[in-house]
């Protein structure tokens, strides 16, 4: 948001030969740079345990890395690793390794006639963060001359008890304004847009509450299944993986109160409020499912059970849908549906807000003919755009109403928008933590689901390609609603 | 709206040879006939001055007519007028020819065996009706054995006063739910498309007042000029031939409230009673205008005091631009602009309706952009469609808004409509009035413009090509808001 020019800084990343490194902060970086948004005095200092890299050969990979980016590495790209980048070593992580990570940042920081800003990135697996942590505090490392901040990829804790656990120890040497904790899912356009949506159209903000809406459904569907996986996904299954961070983040966008300003704090208070408006799940609340073989796009592709590293009896869900009620005074009454799974028909993350019928139709009145809800379908991937369903009147005799939709589709307007890694990092360079998860929202998410986390309930099937298990409709035909079709 | 088969019925026009006739009626009964809708046993009566025709010559006339309207005059169509046309002179409308009128008549419908019902339809200039009601009388045509109808032509008096003599004169002999005024500008389809608009889509119902409409604007442009109809414009001036009729027409349904059914007469009274709420124009609440030569569609056109029997020095507007203000719950404080012109750069129906802004803008508030109100644009001509604008960000760092449009066109799904007479005459068959002004809403629109009616006010003169003159901007302007670019 903030036109502020990116200050000079030191950005550390740990885990700096990684495939993060390589194929996302690397090129956005340079993106950054070549926009004059990458200060240039700032400098990289990618951190790993290949004892035998150094300085120069880091650079080399870097180089490779940016032209596999698309940048070709011979120019400009070239040179600016050179000037810019540098490696250091770190072991097994004991305190002397961090002891000397920050003798070597003092020292570049001394050679460049740097501030002392410090971003340190986590680009690890998220074991790792605990003794990184530790490390950091017994060197020292948690504050500096300028400002320092700590950026963790998710995901952050696997459950509740561990999310305090985490935080807990994360707060022992940083203050919460120096944590970013990264849910890149949803990219910094689609949060925004959705919040300009909602925000900048007072005729969508009239409409948006209990008494105009009858159900938010929120489907976030993967045409693709566990692919080589299979071990993350067992430990982790579709709460972890998908609905605890990033249903839950378009939950609360769509269900929050407009905040006072546009300041990520405003923002993230009135998301962590809807986290705290919602009734406890129980166990009518949810189903969940586990793909078997069938097909998708035409091609036969296997059950979860007989994918690679996955146990052929394992209960793990690939599918959930769930009920939550938001009961507070915009929402109370008003179901929101989640959903997601893999295998299914189509990649597609979608918002579907369907309004209540009128009170009565004075056409036809005696005829069964029922008039369709409006509804309004906001599609976040894989083509951003709003369509609202309304009725129209079908030329000829007769009052035939049809459903029709007005509608506007991103890329029809705007070119293809930047890479979600370009957003993210200038908005830690700039200090904006809008995007990123505060502890307690991370905690909140993680308490809403701790029932079905702690009780491994069993999945029903569905086939491969299916929108999921029978089940999955029977939770809203309880309610006397049904999925909008997709 | 019923699906009623017509009953048989004679079919009266007087005026049987005009050109209304030929060009209209004729093709739409024909279409009718063809759709069975026009009942096989039913006749249709041409009368006119011309004593030398026959029912053999008039039926040579009708074949021409219907050829020249695209039915192949020899097959179907020649037969259909040989079985079911007859002519009869009417001369200069003594008591004794609507006696021969009443007499020929019942001989038809005897040998027909029909059982009555009439229609009379009075293709004539409207200074013929006082007598014709009166001679109708006189030999009792005003009722029958079945039902009568009696359909009247536009205008329908010259003001307040002469509608009020006409209606007093009409009911002398008829009730009103004989009596059908035809206002045919607005056809079937597009007023029950605005009815299903508004009261099939309850999210536009929800906005539909003064708590979220800042304004509304009804503008009917018109690329034409008088053409050769210098002599009757001269007589009429743009309240009488656009504004009492059409654009007030347009005004009644978007502010209506909804109706209990979708009755004629439930429809009917919400009309009259929005007229009823207008509170009492001033000459602060319009701007006339009359075009002066300039250029439309880049051909050079001369002013409307240079056009063919227009006096030189006339001070008959061709443009108007009204405020109206509709005093009741639902409106109140709401300006309803209404705007139209011969001469105007296209020809355009369009209704805007503009909400009211966010009250607060929670981005960039320091900054001096301010969020475009979201507008709703009702295009009727020359394509029928809708247009809902809404605020969206443009892709970028910061937080730019652009204003684009949810939308919709009638064109992109559904084919051409019927022709408006064909649902006219369809509507006069089953005896439904919905789309007829009924005697008081007639009134009620010729009082709304009586002081300007009376005192003749001098217009702006606008450069023909043009929105017309800059006072109507200076209407809006006072109240802070401007046209919406069309």
């Amino acid at each position: 948001m903030s036109e502020t020019n990116a200050e000079p800084h030191i950005f550390v990343v740990l885990g700096g030969t990684g495939d993060l490194m390589h194929r996302k902060l690397l090129p956005a970086l340079y993106r950054l740079a070549t926009q004059g948004l990458f200060h240039e005095q700032s400098l990289i200092l990618g951190c790993a345990r290949n004892a035998e890299l150094n300085d120069a050969s880091f650079r080399t990979l870097a180089r490779e890395a940016l032209g596999k980016a698309g940048f070709p590495a011979r120019d400009t790209a070239g040179n600016w690793c050179d000037q810019c980048l540098y490696y250091q070593t770190i072991g097994k992580g004991g305190p002397e390794e961090y002891r000397t990570l920050a003798a070597r940042i003092a020292e570049l920081e001394q050679k460049h006639n740097l501030p002392g800003n410090r971003v340190f990135y986590l680009a690890l697996p998220p074991a790792a963060l605990p003794s990184i942590v530790h490390g950091f505090g017994e060197a020292g490392l948690h504050h500096s001359a300028g400002w320092t901040r700590l950026i963790i990829e998710k995901p952050f804790g696997h459950d509740l008890s561990s999310a305090q656990e985490l935080n807990r120890l994360v707060h022992e040497r940083f203050t919460e304004p120096q944590v970013y904790r990264i849910d890149h899912y949803l990219g910094k356009e689609t949060v925004q847009n959705l919040l300009v949506f909602r925000f900048a159209n007072p005729i969508f903000e009239t409409l948006w509450n209990r008494d105009r809406v009858e159900n938010v459904q929120i489907t976030v569907a993967e045409e693709l299944g566990i692919e080589d996986r299979g071990g993350y996904y067992e430990q982790s299954g579709v709460l972890r993986d998908m609905v605890q961070n990033h249903l839950t983040q378009l939950l609360t966008l769509v269900a929050m109160e407009v905040p006072g300003t546009f300041q990520a704090d405003a923002i993230r208070n009135e998301k962590v409020k809807v986290l705290n408006s919602v009734l406890p799940l129980g166990p009518e609340d949810a189903v969940f499912g586990q793909y078997t073989q069938g097909k998708v796009a035409g091609k036969h592709v296997p059950g979860y059970r007989q994918e690679s590293r996955v146990a052929p009896d394992t209960p793990v869900p690939t599918f959930a849908a769930l009920k939550l009620s938001v009961s507070n005074w915009r929402w109370q009454g008003v179901p929101f549906y989640l959903r997601t799974g893999k295998r299914m028909p189509r990649r597609l993350t979608q918002i579907v807000v369907t309004f209540r019928c009128p009170p009565v139709s004075i056409f036809q009145p005696t005829d069964s003919y029922l008039i369709h809800s409006n509804v309004l379908v906001i599609t976040i991937q894989p083509e951003e755009g709003f369509d609202l369903y309304f009725e129209v009147k079908a030329p000829g005799q007769t009052i035939t109403l049809e459903r029709h939709s007005l509608d506007f589709h991103y890329g029809d307007v705007f070119a293809k928008l930047p890479d979600a890694y370009v957003t993210l990092l200038r908005d830690i360079l700039v200090g904006d933590q809008t995007l990123f998860v505060r502890s307690d929202e991370v905690e909140a998410a993680w308490g809403l689901y701790r029932p079905f986390l702690e009780a491994s309930p069993q999945p029903h099937a569905y086939e491969a390609g299916t929108w999921g298990p029978p089940a999955a409709d029977g939770l809203l035909e309880k309610d006397g609603h049904e999925w909008f079709p997709l």
